[in-house]
């Protein structure tokens, strides 16, 4: 659907700000609960948390993250999937979301009421309140910016920090091309997340979003170099397919691409990693999982068939005018 | 500032992304905490909090929040301090921020750095850290929206429920004219805000921010309405100047005019007056305080002088286009 309308009567235009507010807590439905805990006052209340918290912000923007191809209901849906993947990362568990919106007054009330039932449908699958907001007025604009807060599901959060030398690298799912689709289709890696966290013999976790191309880097510890194995490397039929539109290989897919939304993770050198496996596979049978590699010392020689992820470029959001 | 260029050299686009969030830690300083507190991993890790919490969004929007006219270090206060007076309706104190920014390729980066520069003086002033954020490109954007996490600074937050028929009705500082420099000049009032939630004659708070015509609604009970004096508006010297400019009285422009960021809160009908104004000017000697009224009975009749806020309207967000 496309946002916009030139007809004022089927815009927000038509509405103003009250009535406007009024609606949105009607598509939200039971995920806005009622004043202090939710919109209505200066602030919403948010109950005191004996866990440490996890707090994330993501947007989607109308021509960036998503186009008329999508359906708005999956819009709201992806806007709230990108935060929770964040928590994902971190092992953590989502509590509340707070959305700020940023309008063109010529924006179909009808695009907005699916982009709102969407999210609510997603907010109510992962269990969280959209406790408070903004709508703002903005020529030309249809963006929606959204603050996740979450809770540990474990004493510790799982960190981007804390990889060694001879660790192994995973990653689940499958990577590349998900421009196809998955962009808006994927399902954020809660329950593996909160697993992992909760298992000393993983070190560190973050989500893919860029690539791993790019992403690694940030598991990569100082003195240390990933080595990938081009082998593993878990191609999705995405990829594959893409590869043959474009004639880039679908390695290259896979480790470039944006918006896998898979998490990437580290395990200490010494685990046994059949068992590791094998309980994963006990715990998570629908969700693949692959060793791709392991951090190894700066200067060690490269093994036949490593990748060099030098050579390779992850996602670059800012990169567009240069 | 002028916050675009065409000068590729000069802007974002020159950067990077990379380098952005490089150069954006570097703006920020002590207010920015290193990872996983604050920036640079899938989420920033916040402290248990044994109080309740307060979470706020707003956002400031090139052309609609500021123009050039306005230094870019008051743009980044100004997104702040929005934030801060709904934190202070509440009675709470800040935490930490998330900030997500939406930035044209063209944005330059001295602009910028200011912005930045301005939010991490003011965040420093109110003790608070910006723990995260994002960066999305957006082409002939320039916006950004912050949500702002406080915890309560006594057992209970102030709500805009709690007032009740016969209750006094009270407003800090002075009202109207905001347009001419308080719009982003403005102090909020959070040292007020704490003292009023920690005294139980208190029953309601919330900022003005859309003018009292408007906003006094939001605290008016069921079965009452305002009976307000319009001798006892404060009303600024920004309003009177503005008056005289486009001939609306000084009253219209102090009832309606948007972002006082001032306190409107009502105090229990049976209260020593007397006193409680007393202790105020001893606490707060430079706030002015004003009674500008109380609730009564929704049939009761209008004493003389009283304003018929009926017949005000408020700032409207949404009615451009209508």
């Amino acid at each position: 659907m496309h946002p916009f309308s030139s007809k004022p009567g089927e815009t927000v235009s038509a509405l103003g700000e009250e009535k406007l507010i009024t609606r949105i807590r009607r598509w939200l439905g039971p995920v806005s609960p009622p004043a202090p805990l939710g919109i209505g006052d200066d602030c919403a209340v948010l109950a005191p948390s004996k866990r440490a918290q996890a707090v994330t912000v993501d947007p989607v923007i109308y021509g960036r993250h998503f186009d008329d191809a999508v359906p708005p209901r999956a819009v709201g849906a992806k806007l709230l999937k990108r935060n929770l993947s964040d928590l994902a990362a971190m092992g953590a568990a989502p509590v509340a979301a707070v959305l700020a919106i940023t309008l063109d007054p010529g924006v179909r009330i009808a695009w907005l009421e699916q982009f709102y039932r969407g999210l609510a449908s997603c907010a109510r699958a992962y269990r969280l309140r959209v406790i408070g907001g903004d709508i703002a007025q903005n020529t030309g604009a249809l963006a929606a910016s959204l603050t996740l807060i979450g809770r540990a599901t474990t004493p510790r959060m799982l960190l981007r920090t804390g990889a060694r030398a001879g660790d192994h690298i995973y990653t689940t799912g499958t990577l590349g091309g998900s421009l196809l689709g998955k962009h808006y289709r994927f399902t954020p890696r809660l329950a593996e997340g909160a697993w992992l966290a909760a298992r000393a013999e993983v070190r560190s976790m973050m989500d893919i979003s860029d690539g791993i191309a790019k992403d690694l880097h940030s598991l990569t510890p100082a003195g240390a170099r990933a080595e990938i194995d081009a082998t593993a490397i878990p191609i999705s039929a995405a990829a594959k397919k893409m590869a043959r539109g474009d004639n880039r290989p679908p390695l290259v897919h896979a480790l470039c691409d944006g918006e896998d939304y898979e998490l990437l993770f580290t395990v200490a050198a010494k685990t046994n990693l059949p068992a590791f496996d094998k309980k994963w596979r006990a715990r998570f049978p629908k969700t693949p999982l692959a060793r791709i590699g392991r951090f190894v010392p700066l200067h060690a020689p490269r093994a036949p068939g490593a990748i060099d992820l030098a050579a390779h470029h992850g996602y670059e959001h800012l990169a567009i005018a240069r």
